[in-house]
């Protein structure tokens, strides 16, 4: 498959879609809602929000393809030498319903500038309000299987870029049980062009069945209003990771980019208590103890 | 009274007591927790949070009186000399339970330097989930008095700062209707450091005679659960500004401060909803309206 950027763009733009499909047979009942926007610098996009579903409360899946002029200080923090830029990717969070049910996020995108510089970037990872090992296990044994067919030291590399950038430092805690992260990737010695983009088509397309597996699963999971309120509270450490570290959060609201397509990623509703300490050895104090960098859920 | 840093620590101990004392009378049922805590580098302090009352939901009024070393990349962005530091005040975060009485921030602080380099600062707003225009007045109108008192420059000076500082650049909105802002205030040709700290003294006594009167009058006002919808978005764009912008949360992050302390400024709970519209012409979008710099709240 050609790697112009056009046709990049234009698979993100059908992978929204069939994610969306996927999403919804899923849920049952929910139907995405479609915005589409311009930039006024240039390019712009089609968000799709999913609201108040059987199994998702509020999710979003968003494609853009935008282009125009990086302002010199973006130019000098990415370290590149042109600023007029194309960028164009698939971005995702949802968070369902049920506490037992993780909060999953994707992002693949493509990013290139007038002098042929060029970079992917991605990650996949998932955030269980309680995390259920066997999961954990599956979530990361199908990213290994999507890493593998590319690159025997992706998963690991991948895997490791994870749990470094899905950390809140201040909270010393990871946000979920990780995935992959991948940033400026581009062809090497080993790889071509093509072969990177079949590695980000592959990410993007490991993303529903990978996830419906884990909704499926647990969707109908009984619960109770103390399951809910740690839930809620787990939300607010989600919230606490996007605003505060998060990068393409950072760039999107530096940008003037659509404030309501970037923090479509925010639940409808979070919690903070006061010093909230959970019960010892009951689940939710079991679940801090799993976020902790460095955990390999991929073997056996 | 004297200006040395142990009397100025002490004097806001006990404005942190009286405050609670004060908001403790006003609420009627819910008391102050306290949580005594030590930082690791120097110093601690003293946090008191109060929890679901008859009139605030969740407030803290935190003191503390820390010293130590700071860090090279903090010494840099303040622009000093030296590093061994002293730091005192109290902050105070106050989210009531009823959509009509507005949520309240002060911060009065003190800072100095081994080399005898030191500052004042504070701070205090109001961020009604609905604007009252009466209340808005009456807050301003406090502020004011309490400024004029010491420099018929300060209110406009410091209203200025307070609509520059408490905005939300990606919203495009006030956080609320604004108060007064100032830092690195210190003694010049006109004012010695006593004039200074008995502003600052000032600014600190007029927060509960103030914040009581507005809750006192709104607190039982009758309410719908779409007015609680409201509130919960407002919470949401508080929790917006707290995260990304506000300074004091991100020194407090970055410096790995006690984050149960600097984080008791959120909310109990926050909502986000997609895309949110508020009706035309409805009491919310009159809010939205009123939510700009610039507007003149202090002549009648």
């Amino acid at each position: 498959m050609s790697t112009k950027k056009e046709e990049i763009s234009e698979w993100f733009r059908q992978l929204q879609h069939n994610i969306c499909t996927e999403l919804e047979a899923e849920d049952g009942k929910a139907k995405f809602v479609e915005d589409n926007w311009e930039r006024p610098g240039g390019g712009g996009g089609r968000t799709r929000v999913i609201q108040h579903g059987n199994a998702f409360e509020k999710g979003g899946v968003n494609f853009s393809a935008v282009h125009g002029e990086l302002s010199e200080n973006i130019v000098k923090a990415l370290g590149i030498s042109s600023n007029e830029f194309f960028a164009t990717g698939v971005s995702i969070v949802i968070h369902p319903i049920n506490p037992f049910v993780p909060i999953i996020h994707m992002n693949v995108r493509y990013f290139e500038l007038a002098d042929g510089t060029y970079w992917f970037g991605g990650g996949i990872d998932l955030t269980p309000h309680y995390v259920q090992e066997a999961d954990a296990r599956f979530f990361h044994s199908q990213l290994k299987i999507a890493c593998d067919k590319f690159d025997a030291a992706y998963y690991s590399k991948f895997k490791n870029w994870a749990d470094d950038y899905f950390f809140i430092p201040h909270r010393k805690e990871t946000r979920g049980v990780g995935g992959i992260f991948f940033d400026r990737l581009k062809e090497d010695s080993s790889k071509s062009k093509t072969d990177i983009w079949n590695f980000v088509q592959a990410v993007g397309e490991t993303f529903a069945p990978t996830y419906r597996h884990i909704v499926s699963k647990n969707k109908n999971q009984p619960y109770s209003d103390s399951n809910l309120q740690w839930r809620n509270l787990r939300r607010g450490r989600y919230v606490e990771f996007n605003l505060v570290y998060d990068k393409g959060t950072k760039f999107g609201l530096e940008t003037d980019g659509r404030v309501e397509s970037i923090l479509m990623s925010l639940p409808e509703n979070a919690s903070w208590f006061y010093n909230f300490e959970p019960e010892p050895n009951g689940a939710e104090a079991r679940t801090l103890a799993l976020l902790v960098k460095g955990t390999d859920w991929a073997s056996n």
